[in-house]
């Protein structure tokens, strides 16, 4: 698979580097950044893959994550995939609202027309680049770790949780817990995989939970000036599905913060060191 | 003076604040952005400003220079304005280029029509948000010192050495520091102040300092990566000045960098720390 260098910025002593390639999964072209920090030649370093939030592409948090000066203390590579396929001919909302289509792939294999062609970012964020990852980047594929913002929070809990043995930690931002009882979730999933609800149970935290999945523990901040908090994310939901399973959850809910990017960039550091120790262990 | 706050959000433990205002120097709307870390009540905070480069506005700098980790742990207060009048009616560059007009005031009181109405940036950054941001923030007015990128550079620098007493501490990330002597500087100068010549040297960091402008010293990160090295920035022409006026000049040359916020978000932790031990002094 070519990977096409859209740009390359030393920063905070390593590289960052976004790219672009044609996707076998999408059938689109798409475009993910790396930050790879300074390392010793010939060395494999943990990689941790980021998911972001409705509306996102890689660039978000690429340009506001502040997750370089960590990653390049922590040696991690760091690995930013956009939120959904894009360009001519692929379908979004019918009424180009933000939550639904291009901008928010929700990080499922959709099912329905007219979705099911370019749509599936879980294929693409769970095989496809991965693969890319390990052919084009000095990673040790036995050391990875997923973390993500609300819509890719969700993304990151439910890979990690289907995916245990390859993903040796997990946090999210602000993340959608339980998408098949909230709005955003409802209509997405609905949208890409139709009306029968016990397909949407595997693309659901909560409910993977419920159905026997396990983890090794999860790490999520919340901000408790989150607009989202009560209606969209309720991660009430998420901390009663982990007790009952037996699940360590570290949640804490942080005065004053909201949604936004300034909230994940003051929490981003404390993440990846959490993703260090894990990764490193 | 009324300030409307565009947006308040929380993050590292401080608020980022988005403000605009009336502006009396240009006659237009002025948009800024301020952050304040958390504080004991009552207490009275060292203020640092950042004049941006070319192109930019009060946002680039507060989603991506990566500053406030550093201004809370230092208890700084971080200031950054627009680099022009903006709105209906200001005029810009006639050929819509990117280095003059809107977004390139280059820190000077024009005289020239038709931009000496609005474009009056160094009144605004020396007269008029310093008075603001006294009456609206828990700044102490002994304790403020100044930075800044590219043509923001140009502006920190020039302002410290026309105001040595006022500012404790200057730096710049790649600036601009001989604006007569290079394309940049010679269209902007000359389209704002004229063609006298002599008019320019108030606004030019070497020709300050050959008319025998002094200051206690400069810290100055330059990438060895960025294009406009040789044609624009020219950082020898400062080393010369600094060293026959006998000003302390630290200029460090980093090996790789470009002029992007990449480079200006790995220094300013070290420029904060550096503006931090002069302003507690």
């Amino acid at each position: 698979m070519t990977l096409q260098t859209v740009s390359l910025n030393k920063s905070h002593g390593g590289t960052q580097g976004v790219y672009k390639h044609a996707s076998a999964s999408t059938g689109t072209d798409m475009t993910f950044s790396v930050y790879v920090p300074a390392h010793a030649e010939g060395a494999k370093l943990p990689a941790v893959t980021y998911l972001s939030g409705l509306t996102c592409t890689h660039a978000n948090v690429t340009e506001k994550g502040e997750f370089r000066h960590a990653c390049a203390e922590l040696g991690l590579i760091f690995v930013a995939p956009d939120t959904s396929p894009r360009g001519q001919g692929v379908p979004g909302d019918p009424a180009n609202a933000y939550d639904f289509g291009l901008g928010a792939g929700f990080f499922v294999d959709a099912t329905e027309a007219p979705f099911a062609k370019n749509y599936r970012m879980w294929s693409y964020v769970t095989e496809e680049l991965p693969g890319l990852i390990r052919e084009n980047f000095p990673i040790d594929p036995a050391r990875q770790s997923i973390l993500g913002h609300s819509m890719g929070g969700h993304g990151a809990l439910t890979v990690a949780l289907r995916h245990p043995d390859r993903y040796r930690a997990a946090s999210a931002f602000a993340p959608i817990v339980a998408p098949s009882q909230v709005p955003w979730g409802t209509k997405a999933l609905g949208g890409y995989l139709g009306s029968d609800k016990q397909t949407w149970r595997r693309h659901d935290t909560v409910a993977l939970i419920e159905d026997g999945a396990r983890y090794s523990g999860f790490l999520v901040d919340i901000g408790d000036a989150d607009p989202f908090l009560t209606e969209q994310l309720r991660p009430e939901l998420l901390q009663a599905a982990c007790e009952k399973a037996g699940i360590p959850l570290q949640l804490r809910r942080q005065a004053g913060y909201d949604h936004s990017y300034y909230f994940i960039s003051t929490f981003m550091e404390a993440h990846l060191r959490w993703h260090a120790e894990r990764l490193k262990a």
